[in-house]
């Protein structure tokens, strides 16, 4: 087992791995910012080393600085958390030139699952649902209608140059396409100079749904169900949950089981996240995998009683996994508390925490790298805490959040709270009717 | 189900019953002495009612008060959580005659099971094994003999006005009986006037192991595995576990079928305990029996997956039990957190509390009344917080606790965190052996 981690992060998961790592009985150390020298991630680890100013780009992601503090203090191994380092090709490379254990991919499987049109024709090889359409750019009509019909309808065309919805048009049936074609393309050549054309299938009332997956270096992998990730602003996750209400045991397995395909197929080593897309017929696609730890890991624990980061600590450590797939048993949901005004745009809001009362109880997990007199430095993302509860039901796991939600207290700075808290009382949210889109017709009720 | 719950109590535990409510969509009367006006419980409650000024006799035990403030706010059940009118037959009476569910057990049942002789008479009744002896005050020498054969060695020989181990002999064998008995007797004489002797059977290097049951109105009962208890301080409990270290399966099933088996003799509804002592050779012996939600509830909880308080209060609307018993799946440990300096005697420290930052993230629980700037005030119980860890084993649920405890800062008072860190790294607790007697040899080290 690792003798020291490096932990290449700040914040809450910076914490959490020096809990676990804690816990394991291996020793931390943690790197910093000047701006985040008063950080609990650097108090609670065994050594710290200040690696630079902000930004990120002189510190977080400094990749010379943050080996030379693994060789200063003799860590044998870096955990990199999400973000930053965590799926830099360049930076696992490094590691392993150092012979320090890089706790995440390899370089080779970074830049294979990075690059998307990599990751989408390996996932097709190996046998996983992607977004089906044509190949690239479409040469004429009677390509576009061949293609169309392959692909199946409802499809949508997009211009090769597109952006912002210019030169994009929605074709449910055959006898529309022409038309679609003809306009979408003049308004492509108009916008953009470029009437290159692709087509892929039009997914209907899109969820993000993602099966958290651990592979060992024996070839094995395993998957840990999945969470529901559509409640999203910008591409931001707010607010996360599992089991997904739109789940069923038939497609669990079927989405499952790809996973595990995906996974073998490429001798994934670690926690890895395969996202998908699944549209309202329970069709499912690959979008993307992230082959780290993700932000909402911890609802995935909860459901299945195990701790993710020990688990990718020990796989990085070459122990076998059981190989056994999980179903959650429980339902719990995580919210994410960000320092931003939900009143004003989540308009971010640095600043001094002058109170800070946490929920706690039955049920109620909080992780979080603040406290009271704590100040929020202006340079990084604005996630301030992770509020995950858990209970027999969903229903119940609600309303464990809504009065975890009131019991949680932080002033001198506007936090999401007052967000989630209308949120748990949506009714589209409360009866689980949610898509990707959500959060286009969301409006606050004000204070 | 009850519109409105009134909790006759303080600090967490009323704290903790107000979060169920909440999360059952019950509304919520507090009642608080002059001493507590700033108390969470207070704030969090719908409603709050002042019932007179500390000592408890003046309020948390005032019965009237407490009626009338349950009159006033139309409150249809009254929860007592644990101590106060928790065990009172006349409160549970009160309340029945008020037409006001009493959450707890009736007014028979306190009282059966309150006194001893008749707890351990219905016992012996519903085949419950108790620590044999001798039915009261030994007549001679001779019935001396007689019982201690029938009995089995070891036995103890007890004065029965004795206190302070005075007129107290173990005998190991029966040559050794003559000599303890006329000492015995001598001492008891010399020492209270009353040379009355009675007999039972000793106890090896006993643990306390108690059973978590669960009885519903149609006669059905089931159990939660068990507590162990056994590190106490003058019969204070100090930190529990469950599963117990010492338990086997064949002894938790025994044990299970007989909690089971007196919960349905005596038509038990509710939660409650009974709590059995177990000697070296792994027989156990029923001790008394608690009609009432226990302080260490939560590590149950936590590996069980269900809300007991949520349990107690269906019950109490006439909800059956599923009847299942549970087996722990995990390991549970809490340490209850007393404003007591340990290493001075314990003596209580009550005062402001100045700085506060609570522990958290996986498998870490926390129920605390207390918050930064809260003054614990003196007339009350000194625990202000339970820390609660789990995990897969109990390896693990220790190492969480230790991180745990390390996180946890509490300035301005003395608490017992600096005990629990210690009793993490002793080699008898951490090896699970250890008995009741554990702190009677349990030393500080220094700061």
């Amino acid at each position: 087992m690792f003798k020291k981690v490096l932990i290449a992060n700040r914040g809450e998961i910076a914490l959490r791995i020096i809990r676990t790592c804690k816990e394991m009985g291996i020793k931390t150390v943690a790197v910093y910012s000047t701006a985040d020298a008063e950080s609990l991630h650097v108090r609670f680890a065994d050594e710290a080393v200040c690696i630079g100013p902000p930004p990120s780009s002189e510190s977080y992601l400094k990749m010379s600085n943050i080996m030379a503090a693994a060789e200063i203090t003799n860590a044998d191994a870096i955990h990199p958390g999400y973000g930053f380092l965590s799926e830099n090709s360049k930076f696992s490379k490094m590691c392993a030139e150092h012979d320090i254990k890089f706790i995440g991919a390899s370089p080779e499987m970074i830049d294979r699952m990075g690059d998307k049109a990599s990751a989408k024709a390996t996932m097709k090889a190996a046998g996983v649902p992607c977004v089906p359409g044509s190949d690239g750019v479409i040469k004429d009509f009677e390509e576009c209608k061949k293609i169309a019909l392959e692909t199946g309808y409802p499809v949508m065309l997009k211009a090769t140059a597109g952006g912002g919805g210019k030169g994009m048009r929605a074709v449910w049936k055959e006898e529309d396409l022409k038309k679609a074609w003809d306009s979408a393309r003049q308004e492509a050549a108009a916008s953009f100079g470029n009437d290159g054309m692709y087509m892929e299938k039009l997914i209907e009332e899109p969820r993000h749904i993602e099966i958290q997956i651990v592979g060992d270096s024996y070839g094995k992998a395993c998957h840990l169900s999945e969470r529901d990730c559509s409640i999203q602003r910008r591409h931001q996750k707010l607010t996360e949950e599992t089991p997904s209400p739109f789940m069923t045991k038939p497609l669990r397995k079927k989405m499952g089981e790809a996973a595990v395909k995906a996974a073998e197929f490429i001798k994934y080593e670690g926690a890895g996240t395969i996202e998908f897309l699944v549209d309202k017929h329970k069709n499912f696609y690959f979008m993307e995998m992230n082959t780290r730890i993700q932000v909402e890991h911890p609802i995935t624990e909860q459901v299945i009683d195990f701790d993710l980061i020990q688990e990718q600590i020990l796989v990085a450590a070459g122990v076998p996994i059981s190989g056994k797939n999980y179903t959650p048993k429980l339902h719990s949901i995580e919210c994410r508390i960000n320092a931003e005004d939900p009143y004003n745009d989540f308009r971010p809001s640095p600043g001094r925490i002058t109170t800070l009362h946490s929920p706690g109880g039955h049920g109620v997990r909080l992780d979080t790298h603040v406290y009271a007199d704590y100040v929020i430095p202006p340079h990084y993302d604005s996630m301030i805490a992770k509020l995950i509860t858990t209970a027999q039901t969903r229903e119940e796991a609600i309303n464990k959040m809504k009065r975890a939600l009131d019991e949680f207290v932080i002033e001198g700075i506007k936090t999401t709270i007052p967000f989630h808290r209308q949120l748990m009382d949506h009714p589209d949210y409360l009866a689980g009717n949610y898509t990707t889109k959500f959060m286009e017709d969301f409006k606050m009720n004000q204070e």
